[in-house]
């Protein structure tokens, strides 16, 4: 996937930075600011936040990476472990930031959709209490997962209650909450109330660069300060990752900016799904499409579109994954649709 | 210090992006582009920095603590330590991050300016071979000081060289380099010559917010891409941190930038240096101002005044610390120099 | 598990400590000798060890996880990450000091019988060269298994030959390797010149506590006195760990002593192989018989035996391990045998 | 320092294995005991430790380093960091464990005599509350230090309270715990009151190779043993460490071998105090004799007599060190007495 032309199915993060944000980081060069985060721009954008949220605390880092890492960090002990979705991005993508940053060993599950129930953590509850082995502690989800599904609330509300039974604290990645929160019809403190910490995606949102690790209580946020710094994530000119969370709270813009992703990854779906030899791998209930079918076709459209190969399959087959923007258009979308179908039909 | 009005001498991180540097952000946002680094844009932009400082590789990232801790985690082996000056921002200011993300031991030295010397870190090469003791491995310099102060490029080499001959490397915290090559009125491959991994800092320079790793041979660089991801340094939408390198070293922006704060702190040192009961307490070779005063006049400034209590000395005295940035004007400087003055002769 | 009468087989570490182990540690108790393993006796025990494994250097440790963490550690790069086999002490048993101390991610394989082939290797080697990815490095395997099964050299060779040839070393864990030698009917060297770096169990085998890493190059050895330090592993009184490795390595001591053990674990399996309800789980290629049987019997059996119930079977079965040691007899064994005849026949 | 001949002043640890501590290891080998200190022995030594010492829990480890770092974590959070004295083992001869395996930096005081005060740890209490620095949180202490002297109980009270008035805990090194309470004339819960984890030293007292972590408090120890398990500090056949602590503490053998090291360490310093060009470096509070002479002296003694040069002075001078055990006898301190005294008069 060299230079792009035209609009990419590859990333949202090949997508560049929502006007409104931007147009709210040049805004916010404006004479000088404390440095660090102690400037009125960021108490007003991370008290939003918390408001929005339900959270005790809000704290901004550069990617999402780094807030999964601030989270998890927050919640474990060194001996401690974190039962996760095989397929999760924590365990698959992170270059084993967990392992070498944290210390903690992830304990994975395999998940048909990518999502866990408290009947697969339950697989991974052995040896509590055997000094040799790790002691699960964090219960690690996404939502969006990494597959594009989502989990209804009913399903988060059952694994945080699982959880809390079991002795257990729920991280929740959100670097797509927005799509869940869209796609759900829910508020984005619904989401929250089933995690004890969990991340506020921007930068897939339409952020030029903006995460933000949200705690549910005072007493999981102890020492977060320090552990931001410490993890490499403390800006100097904080204001202007505040201003891009202001901009994307102005008006309910990640919402909006979700909102509509979502819908131009249900009309690619709903435009390919009777495609011979096309079929969807996974519900389409977020930005991402993964569908299913030949290789060589795959191969056909990506002459011409940016998208990624998600994994082969036997019978020369193969999952695709397309992702749709905060600036997808429709007409994007149709022409990647009618380029699926001249592949399909030959 | 709470919100500031009018210049703040208290860092150049209070100032703001410099235009062009914003510019070049929003130029950026044309169209969709691949992530993490594998655009035109960025390979431009990384290749000017190398050459420019004679160069193996460059690396972005997001803040100066973590060009730091990347740059060292390239040399280091879990048992090797780094040499540094006590005053270093490593050693203070960086809360732990050497010690928790790479396990190193500082061997901090006591130096009247924040410089070191073959000398100084001859003191603490002791216990090499011994299995009891961590070895030495790095010699850690900042170019400039975290006291304002300037090696010479003959002491530099003489650095260097003694490094080189007694199997050390030599990492230079390069967060101010563009002052330093003003002030020697130098080239960047003049001062990098004289490290094996160094940093170059944009931030304080007029970015937004941008550093990068400079490696100066292949051998050194080994696993850097994944060891920045690790470290939480991966920018997914990377073109807006290459912008803003590609706009500082557009015209050699950078220089012009460093050369009027260094200008700007001269103005104030030379404007003050008569006044009864103040000196300076470093010499100023760059765009920081060190000054020894009465506590209460310090005081009294600050109620107009945004800048730092540097330390406090016997005596009801103290120094205090003033910095100039790309965008101090002589106005700044003169009025600040005035208030000084009244404080002074009371 | 509470306090054992008569013999156990819950485990090899049950037993104590061989005589002549004993009588050499005794005899080392005169007078003064050097710390830290800078006596003769150290130098002639390791010299004497890494004669037999064809060795280049060794290095007392005081257990087991301590010498995989140790070995491993002298091979890794902090985004190296390390193939197992899920069922591995390593990945179960270790209580995640890999990930803590080294930082260090890994990637569990699941195996029918606890052995990798170069197949499951290669199901882990996706990702390579891509940043987001930990970097698979090494290929751990224990011989013996974790479930008493033995690589043949063969299989050895074609995986450290598949290893070389995909640019990934070999740690074997050798917490049994007596046994596999005793099993297998071949030199250490023989099974060492299959890995990289592998450790050499003592305790299990007879002594009071005492393993070696060995490396089989200068190359990956460097470093390792001080790695051997940092993670808690250098004994002041070397002596008394050097004398068990020489009583040992005398007449073989520790070959003799795992020839025993495993022909008692040989004369069980054979004992028990055709009862009613009871078969074996693995093939019997050490000093553990693992053997699936009733739930109720095994419960019935633990009221007189010390051993392990494995791991709990649908259809209220379970698979059960039992241990022998250097010092477990015929006497025993058949009295076993004949509990689990009066269990199987009701 | 080779093989040694005759008795050594080298160092507590070249002695050999007290009779008695020998003949429990030799009594603990009958039969069949349950691992991982489950068994009867281990919970009556550690409970007659934690009795002595007035401790919450006892937690058996290998060494003296493996005690302090477990101690540490057991006290610690990622950004928090241990004042302690510049020389001390910690900081200067554990080869950096302390920021590898927890990633603690320490802040290191220069101390007159080895002992820190409230006003020594004052000056390092800056920065707290600031998220650039790392938060001071144990006191690190070692009774008897490394320059053999040690702390009255009412100094030690003093930093305790002042620890707990500011906020802090105490850690107190115990590898030569006995030698203090012989010196004081004091018990060991004495010395243990003024710590909230310490370390109980029995190699250096006549043991094979045993050490224990204290821990004054149940909500200290929270997660002790997976944390002794991870940091390689489980031994399998637990009551070969455990017999030797019960050697120790039967009829205070403990005690008497800390007397007799003491009063054989007075006894040569009584010799040669007032012997011309030689002077006592530290007051003699242990079972070390720090003295000052002439190097060339130093030297001349080196060739018959095992000990440590200390570290040299100007002035052809230098300190050398001499340390007594258990089993040093009357005439060894005679004879080597005699022939400092042969070198001081020429």
């Amino acid at each position: 996937m060299a230079n792009i032309t035209g609009k990419s199915f590859g990333s949202d993060n090949h997508a560049g930075v929502h006007p409104a944000v931007l147009a709210a980081i040049n805004a916010a060069n404006t004479g000088d600011t404390v440095a660090y985060g102690a400037d009125d721009r960021t108490t007003a954008a991370t008290a939003a936040l918390c408001a929005l949220a339900g959270a005790s605390q809000a704290y901004l880092v550069f990617n999402g990476t780094a807030a999964n890492i601030l989270g998890l960090s927050l919640m474990l002990r060194p001996f401690e472990a974190v039962i996760c979705a095989e397929s999760s991005h924590l365990n698959v993508d992170e270059c084993g930031a967990a392992e070498r940053l944290i210390g903690a060993k992830l304990l994975p599950v395999d998940t048909p959709d990518g999502k866990l129930t408290p009947e697969l953590v339950e697989t991974r509850l052995g040896g509590r209490g055997d000094e040799h082995r790790v002691q699960p502690r964090v219960v690690q989800i996404a939502q969006v997962t990494e597959l594009g599904t989502c989990y209804s609330l009913t399903e988060l509300r059952e694994l945080r209650d699982f959880a809390r039974e079991r002795g257990l604290l729920v991280y929740l990645d959100g670097a797509r909450i927005a799509n869940a929160a869209a796609y759900l019809g829910c508020s984005l403190a619904d989401i929250a109330a089933c995690a004890d910490v969990l991340s506020f995606g921007g930068t897939k949102n339409g952020a030029l660069g903006v995460e933000a690790v949200l705690t549910m209580t005072e007493e999981v946020a102890l020492g977060a300060l320090y552990q931001r710094k410490q993890l490499l994530q403390l800006a100097s000119k904080m204001r202007f990752l505040s201003a891009q969370v202001e901009a994307l709270l102005a008006d309910e813009l990640w919402l909006a900016n979700a909102r509509h992703a979502n819908s131009m990854a249900k009309r690619l779906a709903d435009a390919i799904s009777g495609l011979p030899g096309v079929r969807l791998a996974h519900p389409v209930q977020s930005n991402g499409v993964f569908a299913e079918l030949p290789l060589s076709h795959a191969a056909a459209l990506q002459r011409d579109w940016s998208f990624h190969v998600w994994s082969e399959l036997p019978g020369k087959r193969c999952i695709v994954r397309w992702m749709t923007a905060f600036d997808t258009t429709e007409a994007d979308v149709d022409r990647l649709a009618t380029a699926v179908k001249s592949a399909a039909v030959g």
